[in-house]
């Protein structure tokens, strides 16, 4: 059959300028959109602490609320935080206050308003370095270790995309199951985690024996949100990766792990977990305490 | 129809674990794996300099060459450079000197041989804060600056793989066009541009009133992918995107700007590109020396 035949639909053509078709439905279906910005007027809450986190449990945010989380395992009481909520199926990052903090319209967002004026940090990458600059943790400072660590980091900020934005849409949120995306998208997942699992086999964590921010970011996606979200973890085999298991199980057991993962998630998942943090106790009431 | 009907092909159902098919074609059908690591033997060639960069002159490749010749042009006469031709068309990036140094086998790599031992970075973010943090430079240390400067170059690190990865592939290298896929990533690359034109509206460069990695990262992509390696420019509507453009369009006349993004290019491209850079003279026979 010739080109068009074959396409999906077949016979379909792409037209010579894109415009904006009726939704599709799915997943999101119907909040995304071609442009930027806020849809609605609503400040954002702000909380008794300098740090205020809007996010929800997402893997991207639980990168942050582990990394706050850890900052106060090790005692660094700056690190205390207010956790709000941003419901993205409901539509809460398109606020004006939350797209005035971030235009990206994502989830999370954090705000120190410890300095003058506030300083607003977006994209969990950008906020796990901050974070770590701000109270000189987790971020190694000689050059070897802190080239690996940079070096991990920008790994899971640009292979991220293809698990979520990639297979777990395909997979799990797109109205219909189209082949050759989830295809392509499970091939591309694999490659990773056989990237992870080869490195982990030399290695305690990945920027070596330091567990870092890379970690962090890490853990929740590669492979967390196969388990999770998504639901894919048997369709890509996640078990075959038995070094990559062993660094997701001991990093699971952190009692700060334990504590961060079950922040900003829905009352409706199983486990207990809490739409907002505002002090340790709140996570404590879930979390035994013993896991600290 | 029922929901396997609507799927793509009709009847596809997603088995219960995925394996590999044969080849679906299009543009890296056939170098795509679901595996990670070497598969053949080949030393990489080493040069004059202590910086070794291995790459092709691709949106990713230019982010690294553009830095290097701004640090040049900056008077950093430590960063000269030596520029070597991943050929990933040809699956260069999987010989075992590639690997070695970037176990993702993903062009750039930089190999820094002025430590012992040698430095590897890969991934073009931990490459560009290395370099940024090596000459101290196009890095803020002020807080807010430095802080936006990461925000905006960890947003770019997660939407590029919309662009390149979702667009691109499905706009200009699958085997066959998807409705569905083209619409979704449009959509949201259409989004991008909106985010970055709402921005550049009101700030002269992305992270502010100064010229760092941020916008270094962004320019190849957002929108200079869409003009050249994926031509969707005209189907997503660039030319909308005012503020966009006219910051595009000065980064664009910057000599150091000009001189890097010809490097690690192919001389059947046109344009005048060249496939290594050893020495300023090897761009100084293609780029006019005024636009140094």
């Amino acid at each position: 059959m010739n080109d068009a035949q074959q396409n999906q639909p077949a016979g379909y053509v792409p037209p010579k300028v894109w415009s904006q078709k009726t939704t599709y439905g799915g997943a999101f279906g119907s909040s995304n959109r071609p442009v930027s910005g806020a849809t609605f007027e609503k400040a954002l809450p702000i909380g008794k602490h300098p740090l205020q986190l809007y996010s929800q449990g997402t893997p991207n945010g639980q990168k942050v609320t582990i990394m706050l989380e850890e900052l106060l395992a090790a005692g660094h009481t700056g690190a205390e935080y207010d956790a709000w909520l941003i419901d993205i199926f409901k539509g809460d990052q398109f606020g004006s206050g939350f797209t005035e903090i971030n235009p990206n319209s994502k989830i999370p967002a954090l705000v120190d308003r410890s300095s003058d004026p506030v300083t607003p940090v977006f994209e969990t990458g950008s906020i796990l370095v901050y974070l770590a600059e701000k109270f000189g943790v987790f971020l190694p400072t000689e050059l070897q270790a802190r080239t690996r660590t940079f070096n991990w980091l920008m790994w899971q900020m640009g292979t991220a995309p293809f698990v979520g934005g990639g297979l777990g849409h395909f997979y799990a949120y797109a109205p219909f199951k189209i082949e050759y995306a989830i295809d392509r998208y499970a091939m591309e997942v694999k490659r990773q985690l056989h990237v992870l699992d080869t490195h982990l086999a030399k290695n305690e964590f990945l920027a070596g024996d330091q567990y870092t921010i890379a970690d962090m970011a890490v853990w929740p996606w590669q492979p967390g949100s196969l388990y999770g979200v998504y639901n894919t973890h048997e369709f890509v085999g996640v078990e075959e990766y038995v070094h990559l298991l062993r660094w997701y199980r001991a990093i699971g057991e952190r009692p700060a792990v334990k504590r961060g993962r079950v922040v900003n998630r829905r009352s409706d998942n199983p486990g207990g977990f809490l739409l907002e943090r505002h002090d340790a106790s709140d996570i404590d009431a879930i979390v035994p305490t013993t896991a600290r």
